[in-house]
């Protein structure tokens, strides 16, 4: 049974479906192959390798290129591989359940047509229009470690509905201005932008993008004075209002599918625990888990863990001290897991037990130091900054001198490094972010002093690293701890969300080489309104010659790196028209269709950006508000999760008898005699271990919706009980538990 | 006791200090004075009056040119008015209070400043550098109706110090990537860009408004590939990152405002009534107010309410039916004082009582309409569209003919409105606003038909109005409901935002004029980066001769109008630099001090609307989720706070008694006397009568604070009773509640 409760509890934390849970032993066999990290690797790398692959198909990257045989082999080479991993997926799910996988079967039709295609490219032995090829980061995206850029994704489309409808608004009251402009204004807008329907309504889309916008305005504005009205309603309702309630819908959708996507996974996680349970309570004993049973399930689910870690877990899950572990206690399950045990030592320093004189020292320096930079301490403050900050006077060149005070303050944080390591301990010290990034800080800044006074021009990059200094005042306000402990907290978030973003700039660009690929060069474009800024000819103004480059044509799409360029400009929105405009002067007017896609894509993904920091941010203040206790203790160490555990002698001698019973002659129970032989030195007859762990957003969140949370589980254990015991009739499986070889 | 109870129920509402409390007769006939709707119109037409005057004042819009002693006699004249209602004011509120009061303060202090500079202008018949003009909107701002704009101004001043917070952040990063492009890049960034300290400063300020952005880049792009890094990298941080970090600290600090803002109200509210109370419990009654006690208030308070209203409010105040009001009574003053009372029908349409079939027509009205036009039914809304689009074809002249289908749907939408107001009948129709809607569109569009069918020329603009009728459509949706609601409730808001944003303008357009008028010219700005925006000149290219016009000449502070154009156009934001650029150009450099204060200004504004629009919307959200039940029902009737009273015969009778005692011989008794009638009438003994108004933000607050609140109440009579209890000893001032003449 301990198999399958296993890689039910791997489920219920990754938020599977159960119904993909592995039905027979030669599919578990499957299963097993197909869930470890070199399998995940393989994935990840054959995924990698199909998207990079068009850095070297045409149109390549000049340096990359690659010829057509070689690079539709390896496309083939990657195609198997991934044909390889579906198969084994289709071991261990089952026909049926394949078929019903809807991720599953789009990779398998997106595999078929890939397949197709590269055996064309092979035969033919030249590039047709692959357009497909923008399907390719289904297979990164399908890969086991992008698990976050695929609920980026969903929570994309999920907010697009909302999205859409305020969408639509804001396009009826472009089309209602449009007609109004027509009908009253049709002699005042310069024919340059508002001639023809098409060209009016590309004019007030971009203009909602305000990227023509004084220009747009100007040759009517220069008739007459009062058309600027027209532009200012426009835009203060298009813009300021309309724009500004997208963001307020997708921030509300967001929210609330944040809260779903908690509850779910709350849910998803009791439900694991619950088949868990009804797995691992055997038919002799139904009233709960014994300890050798929960062992052995751990051995399963965490092979890493220490025997002593294994028992405190047991422990900690255990409150009521009954010989078994009931249902409730189970459901505890996924907050001990995590936890880090360690002995609770008498004090809190260890030289506490120091004379008094040294015991001053140390205390005293946790003190000292935030105080002489506390912010209100304005001649410290001034004085760090001018020391600090580099004069970049003279022409930029970095002074080779470095002012004295630069040296007596980095002594000064040399020193505190080294009172800090030596009171807190090596361990407790580089355990916080700040201490550490404190000391990296430290040590560049002295290998940086020793790089100069060596003259050793190679690392003079260290030196550059000075500014980080600065870094150092920011951390004493508090509001400043909580903006940076929030953009360390949003960093793998923003990662998933830039990768995402990634994903569908892949996708565009792929689009973008394929139709408009050397399209636009110096001096094309001569019918459109931005000619300008693709010219590169020599000009003459009165009586000069002056070469006037535009360099617009640099944003093109011919190959993928100069893609991504273009797309990047053209999501910072500024002058987007220009680019919109050459490429379409030189192609069709369908090419609009294009860019304008792009833009409202990336409007989502940035809004969602945004409604994320929001969110992120304001979650954790109100938190910290109604807790009324900062996040983080003045020493920077956050204030964890902390669970006690209790073992006396008897029981831990029990406990290393049952061990050695299951897993004979093993050298795994060091760690269980460890804590016998701790006892023995302290004299006591039992200890006290404290387990220790970071609190997440979802300990935040467990916190902030308490009550709802009570209300959920009272629902869900309406609806689902009775159901979740019926299907587990008839699927005990019996494999035996591994024994770990050795203990780290 | 009366006057200063009801006065103080006034400060309570308006959230006044209370020690701007008038102290003796003769203050409060000034009090009084100065605190009448007359008094404030002339507040407010002295304000304007003297913003106004910078069209005619040198810089002039020509046509509204004046000589300088006519502006400055109407200067001088608004000056001695604004003297005039200090005096008023200093007058009740006794010299040591006026002292205190600060914003009084400042503004006896600018009007020194100013009557000595009119004084000036007008002994030396020209104006001089007058930046202090600047300061006018003072005088508009402090006047009563503008106690929006005062209050905006707090928040945006409250929100103002975590906003520099981040603000240092984002120029710390700013400062930290500046130095390492210098001491790593420095060969690859353009010269015409990066070339000094203060360019590089000015170039990357800029592009965190993206305004320069792909052509700060271009240079650097076309020489090295690679330097665009430098440039994602800087944006990334700066503009994707901090800049959304800044939305979310405003965001944050706005919400934390808002709420200490509704608790102070609270508050207040509580200590007016406290007050009230205080005054109206007289010595020989110390239990409670009475009837006739609480019927002189109301008097003094609301002199247009009518006898039976009072006599209702009474009623809903005193719910536990004891002869007097005890103080928990009286909490809920602001409550039930806005209330609209209405007897109870025994129906709820009149069409109730009619025969079967009509009923049948009415009832089934309200379900026929939103379900033909329900959005699932995409035929329906297809052909809707279709119809009620004019086709803009044809180069842009809107057709005469009307096509057939849009006269049949004008005819459905007729009937329905007929229905409607016959069904509901006019009163109630009329009370909702999507219903008012609909009658308007629908009159305008048959006044549009007619216009066309007798060709009136000048009445055209009415059929411009008729993509108004798609509005109907986006009001059957839920979604779109919401938004357009939120859209009118956020309405008066943001119009007191935008008259902030417009004293924002003022202030920076009139130092604008006496700095930069007549600076920027066509052909000017040569020596400037951006000197082809400001061309005007043949230019030939190739061999072919054309004007190339750059325009930007217009964007200058030549006259009030043309700096608010300007400057609307620099909160646009794109471009902005070019006018930046140009006026530097042509002064001095520290003119960017001023381009760049006005964009920080208009950024925090920006956030603070943008942030308040957010929290509307999700507000409402949240509370329509949270009571789980729409804000509107379906007819678009708000559902209100209903209050009900009944009253007895016996009851009426004692209270007419009551009332003719107290003022005899007037006609204010009918709507009292109507309630005996329609007793008479009904024939029964009792007669119940409903209290309703809307729903305000308040309401809302209310109830999603409702914990919290407890909380307040209990910490503020904790600190304040005794205290307040103190203060009010010997201020009993006994003046006799004027007698309404007649009611309305």
């Amino acid at each position: 049974t301990i198999g399958p409760a296993s890689s039910g509890f791997d489920r219920g934390e990754n938020n599977d479906k159960f119904f993909t849970h592995p039905r027979n032993p030669k599919a578990l066999a499957a299963y097993l192959f197909a869930h470890n990290h070199l399998f995940y690797m393989m994935e990840l790398l054959t995924g990698v390798l199909l998207m990079v692959l068009s850095l070297c198909e045409a149109p390549a990257v000049p340096s990359l290129r690659l010829d057509v045989y070689v690079h539709a082999t390896l496309e083939l080479l990657a195609l198997v591989m991934v044909a390889f991993e579906l198969c084994m997926k289709l071991r261990w799910l089952g026909f049926h359940t394949f078929i019903r996988h809807k991720r599953t079967m789009v990779k398998t039709c997106v595999l078929l047509l890939q397949f197709v295609e590269a055996i064309v490219v092979l035969i033919r032995q030249t590039s047709h229009l692959r357009v497909t090829r923008a399907l390719r980061p289904i297979f990164l995206v399908d890969c086991r470690y992008c698990g976050a850029v695929r609920r980026n994704l969903r929570q994309i489309f999920q907010s697009l509905p909302p999205f859409i409808d305020i969408l639509l608004l804001l396009l009826f009251f472009m089309w209602s201005i449009l007609y109004w402009s027509h009908t009253i204004l049709s002699g005042v807008l310069s024919p340059q932008y508002f001639n023809t329907l098409e060209n009016s309504i590309v004019s007030l889309f971009v203009l909602v993008t305000t990227a023509n916008f004084p220009d747009v305005m100007m040759p009517a504005y220069s008739r007459n004075r009062w058309s600027c009205v027209f532009f200012i309603v426009y835009l203060s309702i298009e813009l300021y209002f309309i724009m500004n309630l997208l963001l307020a819908v997708v921030f509300d959708t967001f929210n609330g599918v944040e809260k779903m996507k908690f509850k779910s996974l709350l849910l998803h996680k009791r439900s694991a625990i619950d088949h868990a349970f009804q797995l691992l309570v055997s038919r002799q004993r139904p009233m709960g888990v014994s300890l050798k049973q929960f062992d052995g399930l751990m051995r399963f689910y965490r092979p890493r863990m220490s025997s002593r870690d294994r028992f405190l877990t047991y422990k900690a899950l255990n409150t009521a001290g009954a010989p078994m572990l009931s249902l409730d206690d189970f459901y505890k399950f996924y907050e001990v897991i995590g936890l880090k045990w360690k002995a609770r030592r008498s004090g809190e320093h260890w030289f506490d037990d120091l004379p008094h004189t040294t015991f001053l020292i140390f205390k005293g320096d946790s003190y000292f130091f935030p105080s002489i930079f506390h912010p209100s301490n304005a001649v410290t403050r001034l004085f760090l900054i001018s020391v600090l900050a580099p004069s970049p006077a003279g022409g930029f060149s970095w002074s080779r001198m470095v002012p004295w005070s630069y040296i007596i303050f980095l002594t000064i944080y040399g020193v505190e490094v080294l009172l800090k390591i030596t009171g807190l301990g090596p361990l407790a010290y580089f355990s916080s972010g700040w201490n550490l990034f404190d000391f990296s800080v430290t040590v560049f800044a002295f290998l940086g002093l020793i790089a100069l006074a060596f003259d050793m021009e190679p690392f003079y990059f260290i030196v550059v690293l000075r500014p980080l200094q600065l870094l150092r005042l920011f951390k004493i306000k508090q509001r400043y701890r909580n903006v940076l402990d929030t953009m360390f907290e949003l960093f793998p978030r923003m990662a998933s969300l830039g990768l995402t973003l990634i994903i569908f700039y892949y996708s565009f660009a792929i689009v973008g080489m394929e139709f408009f690929a050397e399209v636009v060069y110096p001096n094309c474009c001569n019918t459109s309104t931005v000619a300008d800024s693709y010219r590169q000819i020599n000009v003459t103004i009165g009586n000069r010659t002056v070469l006037d480059e535009g360099y617009y044509y640099l944003n093109n799409f011919n190959n993928i790196l100069s893609s991504f360029v273009t797309l990047f400009e053209l999501t910072v929105v500024n002058n987007w028209y220009i680019t919109m405009e050459g490429v379409t002067s030189m192609t069709t007017h369908w090419s609009r269709l294009y860019f304008m896609t792009f833009y409202i894509v990336t409007m989502v993904v940035m809004t969602i950006i945004v409604a994320f920091i929001l969110d992120a941010f304001v979650f954790r203040m109100n938190y910290s508000r109604k807790n009324k206790e900062p996040l983080l203790d003045p020493e920077g160490k956050s204030n964890g999760i902390v669970f006690e555990a209790e073992v006396s002698r008897d029981e831990a001698l029990a406990t290393l008898e049952l061990y050695k019973k299951t897993c004979p002659g093993l050298s795994s129970l060091n760690s269980l005699q460890g804590v016998l032989l701790a006892m023995d030195r302290s004299g006591s007859s039992s200890l006290v271990y404290l387990g220790r762990r970071s609190r997440t957003k979802s300990d935040l969140s467990m916190k902030m919706y308490e009550e709802e949370i009570q209300e959920w589980y009272a629902e869900y254990s309406r609806e689902n009980l009775p159901q979740s015991n019926r299907s587990l009739v008839g699927r005990e499986l019996d494999i035996p538990p591994p024994c770990p070889e050795h203990e780290s």
